[in-house]
């Protein structure tokens, strides 16, 4: 079914507000969700409301929590999540990030004691609207990425994003997991019967994993590259550097030294904006980025018909067309949406489709 | 032959000087080439002579080049690199980056009209010695990385480059190119007379080529992750990310819509500092840091005797065994640097090995 955006709104609203959340924290998640359901990033939408069901379950999801500036330096400032759900502080963060850049040229923000976000190019966008560069991390609460010549899991798939302003083009937005495949694409796999490529998954003892059901039961991903052959190495540096913005740097946790007695994830982000007027006469920036995209669709495809594109056109595209047409979500979730809604108290709104 | 560093620093001060490069630059390029000479990064050290070589005798560097801040904001700068070689601005903007950093809690440096700089890890690894995090990219002249559904170069092998300070490990030191494979590592078949793993190297149509000399021949490497199944696309996203803070930041080229009248390369470096005492209790952040290190090599291997290892570990390891038993040249390098100090009257001092 093909659902409008506002009826997913009016779910995710009713959900959380059933939950306990205050309206600053329904506003920001409703926000984050919708807009990864509207750009076809449908692992980080409305989706996510079944697993933000089970953080609360184990009592890892404050429903009021304390978000606040708890270090404000020039640049820079420390943001405390509270235990609550991620998106508040990440809004907050990003915004006082932007703040700094339009003051010092270049501002970062980071969060710790927080949870999941949602989509990390969110927030990128958030401050590419402003005109400004937005450079977003964060660690993840389940470790998922095995190190190059190791057998387990020691980092998250520890996503990082970044959106650049534009004048005629759409703005790029790139929002990437530092590992080689998520493990939503792994379940597609097992769902179509199919066998894994080598090289997105892992077995116990460090061995390339084809089999759909036994990579998902230990869920064992390879850093991006794959193989130390195809520069692993260099998928295990980068979720590693992700990991020190998001954690080390704003003092979360990093999730396999997490004292197992505590529910609290603890994940940490890291947002950062910088203005490009800083650097360029006002204007350039954009112009020069704008070239940069043209240059790179109109570089000769290896197949006619599939064009080559930049980070954020294929989101800008699905946007577009599920703004107009609504957003297909399927049966399986839909029943799944409703039966949280029963257990919470909540209506449920996804019932009516695009006319 | 094992020849000590000093002799190695000698050569390059003899050349750079014969070609009528001053002082500053001369310093600054040495530093960088011996750096990375000492830590087996063989392709960014004394070799690179050769290229430099090329470059003057193509128009495409000012012996003599004006460097200049250009621009000087809060926490921003830009320096123009006067089409001279990258070290010397690319030192400047370091040492301005970490300046901005200790009095904002983070600065950044853009570097325009500059060329080569060596390996990115140097100016990282620079400002990590003053207790910062030094976060560094660089756009390189040439078009290599195919993007994804391309069949034409279209970015550099664009590095990306971090260094955090620790306590009681050595830094943390991550620098790697964005492409799967480097150019040399293409050589290195060849030589062997082996074939290349599908996945490194495209052929003018966009397919793998597995042929080292064909593979040499069109010189179109694959972005991070190969193919598009194995997340070509995230590492051609990271590609882009660095040309985007590299070039359209500082003002740069874009190597594929550079005027191809003008003999400057135009090459932009973008320098960052983080200072983690504006996040964290003084202290905090390189114990974190030591406690993540030490896990990640704590953590199970697949195989005995080789321990999971952190960026830098390699590097580190070499250090130390070079700087002991000398730098490793073998003698095709060393008859090509022999022959090129010939060439611009300078004396050879790579005849004597370590005793």
């Amino acid at each position: 079914m093909d659902i409008p955006a506002i009826h997913l709104r009016s779910q995710i609203d009713s959900v959380l507000t059933a939950w306990g959340f205050g309206a600053a924290d329904v506003a920001a998640t409703a926000d984050a969700l919708v807009w990864a359901d509207l750009r076809a990033i449908d692992s980080h939408g409305i989706a996510l409301l079944l697993l933000y069901e089970q953080f609360l379950n184990q009592g890892s999801l404050i429903v009021r929590p304390e978000v606040a500036v708890i270090r404000d330096r020039a640049a820079t400032a420390v943001v405390d999540g509270g235990s609550g759900l991620g998106h508040r502080p990440a809004c907050l963060a990003a915004d006082l990030a932007a703040e700094k850049a339009q003051a010092f040229g270049l501002g970062a923000v980071a969060v710790r004691n927080s949870n999941h976000f949602g989509a990390a190019g969110f927030y990128a966008a958030r401050m590419a609207e402003k005109g400004l560069l937005g450079i977003v991390t964060s660690s993840v609460h389940l470790p998922a990425i095995v190190p190059t010549f190791g057998t387990v899991p020691m980092l998250g798939t520890n996503p990082i994003a970044l959106a650049a302003p534009t004048a005629r083009n759409r703005p790029f937005v790139l929002d990437m997991a530092t590992s080689t495949a998520a493990i939503g694409k792994l379940r597609l796999a097992k769902r179509a019967g199919r066998q894994l490529p080598a090289g997105w998954a892992l077995d116990t003892q460090g061995r390339p994993e084809t089999d759909p059901d036994a990579a998902l039961a230990v869920k064992r991903l390879t850093p991006l590259g794959g193989s130390r052959e195809l520069g692993g190495h260099k998928g295990y540096g980068l979720a590693t550097l992700v990991e020190i913005l998001s954690t080390t740097l704003s003092g979360a946790a990093f999730a396999p030294l997490r004292p197992k007695d505590n529910a609290r994830l603890d994940v940490g982000h890291f947002l950062m904006a910088i203005d490009p007027d800083a650097f360029r006469e006002t204007g350039d920036f954009e112009d020069d980025l704008d070239d940069l995209i043209d240059a790179m669709r109109a570089s000769p495809p290896a197949e006619a018909g599939q064009p080559v594109m930049v980070a954020g056109d294929p989101e800008h595209a699905a946007h577009d067309e599920r703004s107009t047409h609504g957003i297909p979500l399927n049966d399986s979730l839909l029943n799944d949406l409703k039966a949280l809604a029963e257990r919470c108290g909540a209506p449920f709104h996804l019932a009516e489709e695009v006319p």
